[in-house]
């Protein structure tokens, strides 16, 4: 296939999966996405977010049109590292097209989503010949897969003090399991992560009763985390997991017992925790542990973050209509899998989640076929006609 | 107490630790104790040893007599590093002398043994009167605290290509646990350590089941290691005893479930276990393991020694009889504590240890008593009066 022949999402795709954007860096991504906005008409803002301790952050919001009803569509340009690039088929940062496949870190997460929105919106706009009966915005960071400070809770921050008030959100998050159409978000589960941190005495390997190795100590410690059936989930949710994370000594010298070792993990909950009664619950697992013989601590992220479910009927609507005319399925309403920015969207308006397949997310060979890539454009431009009616 | 009423050992010592021979730097140490030795008569080599990715290292041979007995003293100038220097009480490379006590890193592990046997043998050969019925050697490495690649081992191949065959030797590693006289080590444990490393597949916290967390199957393998019990000692040797030194992942992203996770370990084990017998115990207790779902590796550090135990009467009595003449008590023969260059040295002669009060080794304000020292250096001229019977 040669480039020439590429859909205008593939094209845009292609171009944003050859910018080097692995987080926090801009790597040209937003400038390129910009530029095409631009052309098509769009007002585009750069705005940049610093926060001492962490790196500066580039971020894009593009709008057009006025008033209501106030359409965003939301996503983020900064992708994970490549990992082992040597392990890849084609290399990451190349944008290679290979028998009708499209390679590269951010194919599915989430260039590729945002180059079908974009693609779909121009078109939408073209079609409506510049009069659109509302605002179509675009709401692009680059801090999803870091920290997430500089990021989206910012921007929407700023597009409210710019006088934007959102009526609905679509984030181009990979949502579908297995194939396009599988599912929407309606939700998400919270987050919560922790660590565990174990300080015995340091000594010689040789001398034992003279040092208290914090290890196995740790390993009960991570045993009762393991062990926690945290609940069975309900018909909204999956039951809430927890995962250890990393398990840290640095310790490399084979004759010392070292002073400490700490645990670090997450746990992924439904809506029959808060935030406090799940911190109560980690705290109680803990402090059940017997046998303990060194001093040990808990401390929890301050990222964490509640479940939320979205209840608008007219968008989730609008949206399993579209996916189900362009696939021929009827979308699950999901509200598995993990974070995402939508926690923060969900308080200034109306948030779903639909992009991609994310089978191969943050893996190596991170891909997508070009005509998923055209079918998830033709979605959301069917979503934009139902949702600004013929003007 | 003024420099001028030093005795030679406590002199020699103090000039020792003013040489900042942190492995594997020579700091002067050992020219210093050229200089002294070949006044008192010895001839001494200098041997530096080289390897690929290892530093050179800079090794001293002194001699003095010919024939048999040929009694040899081994022991290492480097010392461990100072760690917090802020935290001692006197720098620690001043050989600063406070109330009766010296210090400095190096004072009991080993410089001072040095100096003590030093100024012994120079003591002794002048009441012979240069008529000495054998030889007196000393073996000094300056690699003894690191790789111990281009040290005792290399020293030992050299003096026996260059003809030397040595017929006892003592170690003057700090053998006392809390006072002098205390222990006379007569062997030691073997050590074996190794890594068990556990690969799963990578995978975002979100989607357990895309991924496969090498951390529950370590925990297992790990509780495997801790839970084994090798054996109860004998009369000979204490238990042994395996320590978990290090459990690593490495993993900074709490979004992220790892590929891989290892742990690392050290056993110091008797003479109930061969390291081929005991390689095999550890093996088959991983193995045995039941319910893992990762693969899982098991490699040993090719650094591993047997133990040994040392039967020459002669040497261990004579030696011991010296000890309970100058503290009045009869020392323990134990075999406690940590691997020493002795078990390079079994390959060469009988080998036993002796030195000074091993408390403050390797910590902040190692010191030593300056009648400990001069009462260590009255047991070596006894022992060797002893040894070489009068001509
Ligand atoms: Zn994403
Ligand atoms: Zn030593």
């Amino acid at each position: 296939m040669t480039a020439s022949s590429l859909s205008p999402a593939a094209a845009l795709a292609r171009d944003l999966l050859r910018c080097p954007s692995v987080t926090p860096a801009e790597g040209g991504a937003l400038t390129l996405l910009q530029e095409r906005l631009e052309a098509a008409g769009f007002t585009v803002s750069r705005v940049v977010f610093s926060e001492p301790g962490t790196p500066d952050i580039d971020n894009l919001f593009a709008t057009i049109g006025s008033g209501a009803p106030h359409f965003v569509f939301a996503g983020h340009t900064d992708v994970v590292p490549a990992g082992d690039s040597a392990a890849w088929r084609h290399d990451p940062f190349a944008g290679t097209v290979d028998d009708g496949i499209l390679y590269g870190r951010g194919a599915v997460d989430m260039k590729g989503g945002i180059a079908a929105f974009a693609a779909a919106a121009i078109d939408f706009l073209a079609s409506q010949g510049g009069d659109l009966p509302g605002t179509v915005s675009l709401l692009i960071t680059g801090d999803e897969e870091g920290p997430a400070i500089n990021g989206t809770v910012k921007l929407l921050d700023w597009a409210r003090a710019e006088g934007h008030r959102f009526d609905a959100c679509i984030v181009g998050e990979p949502t579908n399991p297995n194939a396009l159409g599988d599912a929407i978000k309606v939700g998400r589960r919270g987050s919560l992560s922790g660590t565990v941190t174990v300080t015995g005495v340091q000594g010689h390997v040789a001398y034992p009763h003279l040092a208290k190795n914090p290890v196995p100590d740790l390993m009960a410690l991570v045993g009762a985390l393991t062990g926690l059936s945290l609940d069975a989930g309900n018909e909204r949710f999956q039951p809430s997991n927890l995962e250890i994370t990393s398990v840290d000594v640095g310790n490399t010298a084979f004759n010392v017992i070292p002073r400490q070792a700490e645990a670090r993990f997450n746990i992924r909950f439904n809506d029959q925790w808060t935030l406090d009664s799940l911190r109560a619950r980690i705290e109680a697992a803990l402090e059940g542990v017997p046998g303990l013989s060194c001093d040990w601590s808990l401390t929890f992220k301050s990222d964490a973050s509640e479940s939320f479910l979205t209840h608008d009927a007219a968008l989730i609507d609008t949206l399993a209509d579209a996916v189900e005319a362009e696939t021929g399925k009827r979308p699950e309403l999901s509200t598995g899998g993990g974070t995402s920015d939508a926690r923060f969207i969900k308080n200034h308006c109306p948030v779903v989640e639909f992009g991609l397949v994310g089978q191969t997310m943050h893996q190596v060979d991170e891909r997508v076929p070009l005509d998923e890539l055209d079918r998830l454009a033709a979605i959301y431009r069917r979503f934009l006609e139902t949702y600004f009616p013929a003007g």
